[in-house]
């Protein structure tokens, strides 16, 4: 089989280290910010003549438009994913822009080749959905071409970021199972990886909210995380690890409802039904969710006006926007038959 | 919004009508196969120059290898799909060949931009999952580049196809049907349209199946077909509209898990219950038809198997083998809750 190494292609950290600078003063010259010395100007425009490296604007003006949108996905198997990818396909309707999507793989270093994949293919334009690579490669991608990043909730100066108020869903997830008189409540989600970005991330959020609201009702002696990713094995393995508890939990929040379904084959597995011996709550509001086999309590974040806003902001970047901004969509609890009061104590 | 087109690209059906031959003969011609007249090859060879039309081998050592696979997908929320990107994603493993897909959308307008984004990528090969376009497209995007197509049943001297034995496993369904004691069995499924081949497609296949088994049973009174495709929106409008018989069916075959969703959602609103009042049986065996509340009777033709497969071919085209294969998976039945023996008549 063919292994033949492409060269690596040069990124903005490469740049950054030969010319001595960090990587914001490299990202501040190709921007042509203001605040930026002409001797650190000069020394930034050197090292990238010398290592080759082809910022955004440049390489676009040399390879001219492709009208090809590219699109990170996690996972194929998340159904809330197509709901974005619809809303963007809306935006897209009536122009010439066509997408292709990679999806990241299990790990960060697949999630890397992922996106070198899609950079390589000289895509106008990039949305990354909840990448877990750190923050210099974004901005590394972004600093190449017009990127949106969903699910993270840091700024950035290069990019724009579309993402859901995490902390207000998971509250209304948590305090939702409070309210139903429950006090044994367990999550399923976040599991950093070494590589991995630690903060602003999607569902370290919603881990730690859930964690907060539990502390603020003084709960913390029953806080109960199993660490596992938003996939349905994921879903299952932690569940699995929280029945074994004892006593185990009267309710499950999962941090998405890929996860959730994968909770819900451990428990009808384990002989609990839904919600009689268990309250399960997931997060996306899928349509699987909505499935009145499956009857689950979600947080609604409407992936349409994601992916449709996602899309009107790589527009407007394609068409010259540089500044950056950040748009948020307010969730709303969408309570269904999978959660209910807990049993009596025996 | 941008809106300048794209010059289109000379296709292999353009040279054929410039050189006033087939489109077989010019395939022959390019791919210097035996029995061409060295008049036949000129006339070809000039209408190429002319029309500036780039075939796969030529237009390869061009550009190099992108270590790129394309792969178009029909729909982005059918379960079945990620199977069998799991499938080639493991046999591209220990490869630097990174997948790109592009998603196919609701009609042949549709399929053939998103087919033409991935040609215009560079990809060194492309999987082409249940295509509805024409022949004469396939084979135009087989001309250029190594190109094995799922799910379709005719064979091609361009491209090789990889399909579960679509026949066997819709006769798997319905006798299972017909052996639970059922006779209003009612199909969901196959919807051509106007511009899109109407053989030889995999729901094709399974909707003639379903009819000639049900004739070979002397029910040929009792075929009823909603026409519609592989989806969750409209295996549920497929549904309402076999429910509105009088009588309505006692089981309903969709060609698809996802459209089976779709019809157990449509089932849940009407008030029936599964499988008291209504047998219900898919097609893929997907992860969902496992999970206990929904609990689907389907047949499994194994993704990953197929997926493998085709990116063993792939490679191997890839690596200059030029004749064609075809590859067939033999499909089980997995009985499941769904499916149970009709209520007594009232």
């Amino acid at each position: 089989m063919a292994t033949r190494e492409r060269p690596r292609r040069v990124t903005i950290a490469d740049v950054a280290r030969h010319a001595g600078v960090s990587t914001t003063a490299v990202s501040k010259v190709l921007r042509s910010a203001y605040g930026v010395s002409p001797a650190m100007r000069e020394r930034v425009k050197a090292a990238i003549e010398e290592l080759g490296y082809r910022p955004h604007a440049a390489a676009r003006a040399m390879r001219g438009r492709t009208f090809t949108i590219g699109v990170l996905l996690p996972d194929l198997r998340n159904p809330f994913f197509p709901d974005i990818l619809d809303g963007l396909s809306e935006q897209l309707a009536g122009t010439d822009y066509q997408v292709i999507m990679v999806q990241g793989g299990p790990d960060v270093t697949a999630e890397t080749r992922a996106i070198d994949a899609l950079v390589d293919r000289q895509v106008d334009g990039i949305l990354m959905i909840a990448p877990r690579v750190r923050r210099v490669r974004l901005e590394d991608v972004a600093a190449q071409m017009p990127t949106v990043v969903l699910g993270l909730h840091e700024k950035s100066a290069l990019y724009d970021v579309v993402h859901d108020d995490d902390e207000l869903g998971a509250e209304l997830v948590v305090r939702h199972l409070i309210g139903l008189g429950h006090r044994r409540i367990a999550h399923i989600g976040y599991t950093p990886g070494s590589r991995e970005r630690a903060v602003g991330v999607l569902d370290a959020i919603r881990a730690e909210t859930y964690a907060r609201v539990m502390r603020e009702h003084g709960l913390q002696s029953q806080i109960a995380v199993a660490r596992a990713a938003y996939t349905e094995e994921a879903g299952y393995r932690g569940a699995r690890e929280l029945l074994e508890r004892s006593p185990r939990p009267t309710a499950i929040f999962a941090g998405a409802d890929l996860a959730a379904l994968g909770a819900l084959r451990a428990l009808h597995e384990a002989g609990l039904s839904v919600p009689a011996d268990v309250s399960l709550a997931g997060y996306d509001n899928t349509r699987l969710a909505a499935l009145s086999s499956i009857s689950l309590t979600s947080v609604d974040q409407d992936g349409a006006v994601m992916g449709r806003t996602a899309g009107r902001l790589l527009l407007e970047r394609i068409e010259g926007r540089t500044s950056s901004v950040r748009f948020s969509v307010t969730p709303s609890l969408v309570p269904r038959r999978s959660t209910g009061p807990p049993a009596p104590e025996a």
